[in-house]
């Protein structure tokens, strides 16, 4: 049985993955006339009066939705809503397992910017935060940065900075391996999707180094009259030297090569122009931009991949369930910059002795949440 | 402490109800890779390919949504989608607690027919049924029936149905009990929102008695001008002899009182105005329309109440999670008529002594939600 086919297995044993559950366990005829008609009116009430005591009397403090259109789930593409439940239902047991938090998968039938914002508007009172979760580029851009303004609990699209977060922890670490400065450094971002974009962003507003990003049509310069509006925003602190041309163009002298793309783009000999103790992190998933055998053969000296089976696996799974974590806790209602770039030295913080090989925390490590969470304030 | 003191002490001690929790406890790296990427891409795959499948992956096939506005909560009326939440995140917990279906509360921060329906359009895919809660006539008749006609999950508004489908099992006990045929009274009803609009139509459907119903200006008839639609088309069924005027002209005669009301409103008076044996529903809550000691002392032969700390109590708990149980398990997509009589008749012979202070099943029986569901097919 291939992997596939034991997932099936074991979805279908379990019928799903999580369940809702009583925090009462001792539940009697009395506690009922509280907890429902009639002594529930008084907590009702109390909120009508009182909105900001919602997360007092409610489960919606501790309360996350995980929230999709099914446009870009995994490697599957617009699968929608039915499709991406078991991915969202998979995000809502990892908040669980982690971070202890509750979270409930939802999966929108609709797929344009104006109605997916309607929708989770109107929702929005039902939960304490919202992480959105495989919405396509770059509609995925607009809605979350429209919600973010538009509601006051924390929401985060985490293929975009979840990915940032742990992607610049990762750098924090293999650039002073490597004896160089983020600052200084010229990184190359193939793929200006969800996750390029912000890890393009988030490496610009930390450190300011030269960026230079690539899409399937290779480097995203003023030249190019295909760019849509996201990516035309990005030559404002991108390609500060105005270059073109294709990815063999850009990497010349590059310190830092970022893939969120395809398979085996990055070759030995595209290696081998770069400068000298090359830093990749090849997040291709689940076959990287270079395998890590012709990585170490190619003078590779940093390689992050998406994978558990190889060393530095750069997976949002470090960070979301820590942001959220803090952001309900202390009652953070926007997730910013500075929450992301604090969450990713607390992260890289916790490797406790740095080497070519361990530059991330395992996603099993009981520090990550706490950490993370202390710094989201 | 009174109990809605009592109320929110034990909310902000559990900090809420309910919670999530994982079906499998023994979660390790591996099944990690299963139950979420890349495993899981099997699963989407699948459910992409055959969207009927996804009761068999997810946790779909047991979950409930409790969605409000928030425009009709308990007595308290208007009092928005936060102030709902406790009441829906109570009615989670009951589901829970009776009929063991994962249920999630969602309250709405939109108020017109048209946004939602649009939103519950929206987020249908999510769950595998929904129950709506406390959205105030008449718009709650327009957004139930357009819900079922556009989506096919087993969709019911219990404020409406709930309460017909026990008012309909404790009338077919009291009516056995008083030596009468149901399709022979003249039935009251006293209260033209969701739960009496609901009532006078299953009555209708079982056994077409006579109903005259009632509302805040008297008795509903053609010769009315300010009537909605939803008033309007009660002419279609009720007051077949056309009389107008007040509860007091009404109710001389009847043999059946059913108050969905305000308390106090039946007097001895109107009480021996009605028929031999009389059968009183006053359901009002938590003050019914009638005192107990008052309506022995009138002559009312069976007394229901919405309480549980009298006799005969007509508690939608009763019904609502064995109709959801038996809709889940057996596929149901449309809750019909015939559902809701199949459930009345199954709770009525579930007493098995009936007597005048015994009609209805105790919300506790367990026997009610396996033999409600076993007829939701």
């Amino acid at each position: 049985m291939d992997i596939y086919e034991q997932a099936l297995e074991i979805h279908k044993k379990f019928k799903g993955k999580i369940s809702t559950s009583l925090r009462d366990d001792q539940l009697d005829q009395g506690k009922l006339t509280l907890y429902y008609s009639p002594g529930v009116a008084g907590v009702s009430r109390r909120i009508a009066e009182h909105p900001e005591e919602l997360r007092d009397y409610t489960w919606t403090n501790n309360l996350v939705a995980v929230i999709s259109d099914g446009s870009a789930v995994l490697g599957l593409g617009n699968i929608g809503p039915r499709g991406a439940m078991p991915v969202m239902e998979g995000k809502a047991l990892l908040f669980k397992k982690f971070a202890d938090i509750d979270a409930v998968p939802i999966v929108l039938d609709v797929h344009t910017p104006d109605e997916i914002v309607a929708t989770i508007k109107a929702i929005a009172p039902s939960f304490g935060g919202i992480n959105l979760e495989d919405i396509a580029a770059p509609q995925c851009f607009e809605i979350e940065e429209r919600l973010k303004a538009e509601l006051d609990i924390p929401i985060m699209h985490d293929d975009q900075h979840g990915t940032a977060v742990v992607t610049l922890a990762g750098l924090i670490n293999a650039t002073k391996l490597v004896g160089k400065q983020l600052s200084d450094c010229k990184i190359v971002v193939v793929g200006a999707g969800a996750a390029g974009v912000a890890i393009a962003k988030l490496l610009h507003t930390y450190a300011k180094p030269e960026i230079v990003m690539i899409d399937s049509k290779g480097i995203i310069s003023s030249e190019r009259s295909d760019l849509n509006p996201s990516k035309q925003a990005l030559l404002e602190f991108t390609n500060p030297n105005k270059t073109s041309g294709s990815l063999k163009d850009a990497l010349s002298g590059a310190d830092i090569f970022i893939g969120v793309s395809q398979p085996d783009l990055l070759t030995r000999e595209l290696v081998q122009t770069m400068s000298h103790q090359p830093i990749v992190f090849a997040l291709a998933n689940p076959d990287p931009e270079i395998k890590p055998e012709l990585a170490a053969e190619a003078g590779v000296a940093i390689l992050a991949t998406g994978r558990s089976d190889y060393p530095n696996q750069v997976n949002n799974a470090v960070a979301f369930p820590g942001i959220f974590r803090g952001a309900l806790d202390n009652h953070v209602n926007k997730i910013t910059d500075e929450h992301k770039i604090a969450a990713a030295e607390a992260i890289a913080a916790l490797v406790d002795a740095p080497s070519n090989e361990n530059i991330i925390p395992n996603v099993f490590d009981e520090r990550l949440v706490p950490a993370i969470a202390k710094v989201i304030v």
